[in-house]
């Protein structure tokens, strides 16, 4: 499964050149995340951290920027998993206009328990349920 | 050879989690970036943008985040060119405090002229000389 | 007439102490600013820069900051016009969540031509048609 | 006694229109509260909140933006204190470009203990000679 959703390309997200500044394409699929956990998965990504005491931290990111983003345009973003191991997860972020990708991430995510310092910790069976509910065989 | 400068951790830089928000350390990249311009190449980062016409847009980015930041701390950027092509050049930054290496990226950036639409340029004899005192043989 | 519209509190609004960074209450501000010309006022804000040659610098900014918002927050936010000058007026923006108001923020924009340096207009008969449909005697 | 630090104004400040996004403005005011914990009160912000406890939330800012800043730009901020009340206190701080102002925001801070849900505390005699010396009758 694959889960999507849009956002508005900001005033406040553009740089002197007019276009998207490359962080806020980061910024921009941080909020990704946050919705695939509220909308997607179906756990509030407040609750996570502040109840359930998980959080995802970034180990590795790699991004390719395609072809630039401005004020105005509307962003359509995919996301899936491409791998879930055991305390870690790939995720594939993509944002488009119409048929032309913009930029896509593949962003290592780790599964943490942050009741204490941040640890990296198993993903246990109901968390690779969810998770796995997105995985796709990847295709790099 | 090697452009060094240190940063601080800002209180606006970190998340609820108390430690640096990862796009805020490609923001922290880019001041490395403009920094090197502007001390270490001798091309001030503002007139390259509005008088030579000249910029650095993001192509790819891979990034590992080794360990957190958290406010207060002092990070020593080092930045050399690993890459140097036709009309883009791979740069190297790397964030430490002390001995520990918290995060580095791999920046692809291309060499674009910005009078008119952006496009890809060739990388002419004189910027390759000042980019090339930076070029060390990549170790990845 | 008042303009409405919701936005959640996102992680990356937040800083080290849990609550949404003073600034980014503004950024909130401007994204609001944004939707009303879009979906209040019916000129897309991107064409009222790119294309009209307008925008709305800000002059003066006065913020009452009365309760500290969280991640996982939704706001309702209102805004109305308190006043139409010559060139420049104020505009009210209050966030909310549910009875309890959060921050409430009146600026001065100045109603400026971007078509050449940037220089304060008058703001003719058809934007005050468009700007009175929301103005309301302020309280303040 | 008078605060004064410089920043140069970065590419990542700026918006489409070339000139400083407003809440910009206020990221920098932030820093410069931040380097005057540092630098001229002589107490780290960090230890401020972390291992002190206490901080400064906003209650009421009012900024004046006067003329506008560019990417290159250097400002010179000044900081003083107009008022220590019981629990909370003005701080004006004011960004110059030579003998051109730029922008002067007043903020009401409030003392703020921080162990346990936030709330307003008496500033005692020792952080009031602290923050005292660099109190000057404003003029406004």
């Amino acid at each position: 499964m694959i889960f999507e959703c849009k956002k508005p390309i900001r005033f406040h997200h553009c740089d002197p050149a007019g276009i998207v500044f490359y962080p806020q394409c980061l910024v921009l699929c941080n909020e990704v995340v946050e919705d695939w956990f509220d909308h997607g998965i179906g756990v509030d990504f407040y609750k996570l951290h502040a109840e359930i005491r998980r959080g995802v931290p970034m180990r590795h990111l790699e991004v390719d920027f395609i072809a630039p983003s401005m004020h105005g345009d509307e962003l359509t973003f995919t996301l899936y998993v491409a791998r879930i191991g055991g305390s870690s997860m790939d995720i594939v972020t993509t944002a488009s206009m119409g048929e032309q990708v913009r930029f896509r991430a593949k962003q290592t995510v780790v599964w943490a328990d942050l009741g204490g310092a941040p640890r990296a910790t198993m993903i246990d069976d109901e968390w690779r349920a969810r998770f796995g509910r997105y995985l796709i065989a990847s295709k790099d």
